[in-house]
């Protein structure tokens, strides 16, 4: 058991986010035979959401020829905060009535497999290094851009979890020591508190509330609510103010890696998840991850500057349950 | 050969300062049996300086049983900038006469002996984890605080070197994004332009020159130079800006600090180096790293917070070299 016909063994990564529950059926290579999706429910107990993750997972299987008894083991990444050698998920914000769950006994109970469990920035980072935009890479740093920033730091296949499951944290590196700006969590002049999407709608309603001009203006009069992609919106159609913001972003990330270079001095960054404008595929993302490397060149030392890659993730959404996999292959498939 | 009659290996360690050359002969168990310092002339051709090392080198053994021809390997630590891999000095700000030089090559020749070459913050870190205050710990963020901030973090006994080997190179942390205090290096708004004995004199002058009361106005009117101990001393008098600015020094670190426990989440934070004031011997000493703990503790997340430990270093001015025979041990050593 636990491997395909051919011998080759194969896992179920899975991904909970706050609104779904991804799964994906990834082979000992890093393949992607099959996955599926369906709404994590987090608001509601945690046996609920076990029985979502269930159905994801036998979506996800039956689009393949494997079974669930012939997979290796299960790969969890979730939000935090966790306890990762405990396997126990602490007071996750986005999993609100997932608190003090044992998660990670409880998925390998439900399916009789041997179950990992990690950090859903650290899989996704992980997912990266493996099989994406970072797969030539000895180690990385992942930011993964959305409501918040988070973070996974791999240095030569090992996932930087620290000591007390809060390693690769640095969406709370500080980048403004005094009156800084406030993040969810409650910490001052955090990269979060200036980089998350939360952040770029808060910076916005500011300008506009101080009296810059802005076609933001109008689009908010016309009911619609001021959000990140709203913004991009205007910023692509050449508002000046919703460039600015999003420019203005960049710039704080930029200071972030700067810090992250002088302290892991990985051989690439990337920058993935929901606020990314576009990524590659548009002047807008190009924009932005040039902002990001103009400041890391002002900052940087010359010689990580001149040699450290900068660059957008490839796997899109598709990181979490493939890391998560990964993870799970790491420590319980044939790798030396 | 390489070991002791009774088969034990035993190393050469070897600290280059920018004043010193200081040389230890440590043992498997990490005993330091001799050590020998010597000028480095540092401002002079590395041919002299080569000279003066092996001088250390033979002072050394002179004091043991132990010969050159019967240690296993040499370590070698000095200040950067490297390329750790290639082996070869750049262009130490410290060591002016020595730029351009493959270090590592040149005294594994002299001494006929398997050399292996690393940052001196990262080798007293080394030392740290190994021998001294983190001899428990399973990873570590040692910061050395004196003219610059150097840092080392070792995790589970690897040592953060980085692609680039510029890894660890913490004090280099961003922790005023605009506006900042600018460093040695050129780079503004970095821990070492906030919290280094350098800064901590200017940070002093301007005070006085803006007409600050202080007892250092009258020890300077009486030809006395500006220094960190006249500082330090003047604080131990009592006198309240000097106090006051030592403490801002301590604050500035536990902004540091944090970023590194939400980037490592190491198991032990320890302080060394020159500008500790006396560490847990003298009230200004406790004071300081009580400041440091008092700001981590408002600032980092509440698990970490709670359970990092921070500390004074224990091995002075031996932590380098003991640290650099013990990466020559992980490395040519009977080691696991």
């Amino acid at each position: 058991m636990g491997e395909r016909e051919n011998g080759e063994p194969y896992y179920v990564g899975i991904d909970v986010g706050g609104t779904n529950v991804k799964v994906g059926i990834v082979d000992d290579s890093g393949h992607s035979h099959a996955t599926a999706s369906v709404p994590t429910e987090a608001e509601r107990p945690f046996d609920v959401g076990l029985a979502n993750i269930e159905r994801a997972v036998q979506l996800a299987l039956a689009k393949t020829e494997f079974s669930l008894e012939g997979a290796r083991a299960v790969g969890l990444a979730t939000p935090g905060p966790m306890d990762l050698p405990a396997g126990v998920l602490l007071d996750p914000a986005n999993l609100p009535g997932w608190h003090d769950i044992p998660i990670r006994q409880r998925v390998s109970d439900h399916f009789s497999k041997p179950t990992i469990l990690q950090n859903d920035a650290n899989a996704a980072a992980y997912g990266e290094f493996w099989m994406g935009a970072a797969r030539e890479a000895h180690s990385l740093v992942f930011w993964t851009l959305g409501t918040g920033i988070g973070c996974g730091i791999i240095i030569g296949d090992s996932i930087v979890t620290g000591e007390h499951s809060h390693g690769s944290e640095c969406g709370h590196v500080i980048i403004e020591m005094d009156g800084g700006r406030r993040c969810d969590t409650g910490q001052y002049g955090t990269l979060e508190a200036y980089a998350s999407a939360k952040s770029l709608v808060r910076r916005c309603r500011e300008a506009l509330d101080a009296g810059r001009a802005s076609s933001l203006s109008a689009r908010i009069a016309d009911k619609h609510k001021l959000t990140p992609l709203l913004i991009a919106e205007a910023a692509e159609a050449g508002d000046e103010l919703a460039e600015e913001l999003i420019i203005e972003t960049a710039r704080y990330l930029g200071i972030g890696t700067t810090t992250l270079m002088h302290t892991i001095d990985p051989d690439m960054v990337l920058f993935g998840g929901a606020m990314t404008f576009g990524r590659n595929e548009t002047a807008l993302g190009r924009r932005f991850l040039q902002r990001i490397k103009d400041e890391v060149q002002t900052r940087a030392f010359p010689v990580p500057a001149a040699k450290t890659v900068i660059d957008y993730a490839s796997l899109g959404g598709n990181a979490g349950y493939i890391g998560a996999a990964g993870c799970a292959r790491l420590k319980f498939g044939d790798v030396k």
